[in-house]
């Protein structure tokens, strides 16, 4: 068997890019920048289901594209968060958050309907992003 | 300046134990094993202020905490998440979720409000992850 992404993530997101490890991806939302970070391990759902290096590379990719979101987007705060109670598989949501978004300061899940992105905001976010990760992202 | 625990969280916490780099603390809400990993860094309030070494300490310590929180009350699903919209001192939730819990499959911020512990039950919470975590922390 190989890694396959739940087809509910795919279905809700955009691919932006892809390392070694992991797919970023990003939520089909413009009210906020949410991006996706995926480790490419099938049958994982914990953090704990990754050996410590695996562990500490998604987790510092998942810091790099809150660093860049950060920059990109002038968010005040990244939020971090590995949930998954009805996608269990192993995903990280990255998000951009600041006082005039309309969730704040509460969570993002289940606060407001997705307002879709335009194609043309699909391919400044994944252009922003890629740009500021760098070569690793393909 | 040295590090000082915000006063929001020490007053919705009770102090479990403590490595060289972390305070583990347990929320005062017995809806939930709820824990919270503080770094104890000044003035950090996002993953990308800790140094790499810290982050993959810090971040390998909250993945322990959820093993730990998964094996000792038999969760079906770890919540692991850095929000700080409110109190922006970096911490780290970490949740253990099942189907029968009064916000699943929501996120529990702003669920219901806070049940909280008795003097036992935060003994019983602090032996147990204590216990599992091991002599690392006292």
């Amino acid at each position: 068997m190989s890694f396959e992404l739940h087809p509910q993530l795919a279905a809700d997101t955009h691919r932006v890019s892809e390392t070694d490890d992991c797919l970023l991806l990003v939520m089909n939302d413009r009210q906020y920048p949410w991006f996706i970070v995926v480790p490419k391990v099938e049958a994982t759902t914990e953090w704990h289901h990754l050996d410590p290096d695996q562990q500490t590379r998604v987790h510092g990719f998942c810091v790099s594209v809150g660093q860049a979101i950060q920059s990109v987007f002038g968010s005040r705060k990244i939020n971090t968060a590995a949930l998954g109670n009805i996608v269990s598989q192993l995903h990280i949501h990255v998000i951009g958050r600041t006082p005039d978004d309309p969730a704040w300061p509460g969570p993002v899940w289940g606060a407001q309907p997705p307002l879709p992105l335009s194609d043309a905001d699909v391919e400044t976010r994944t252009l922003m992003m890629k740009q500021y990760l760098g070569a690793d992202n393909h």
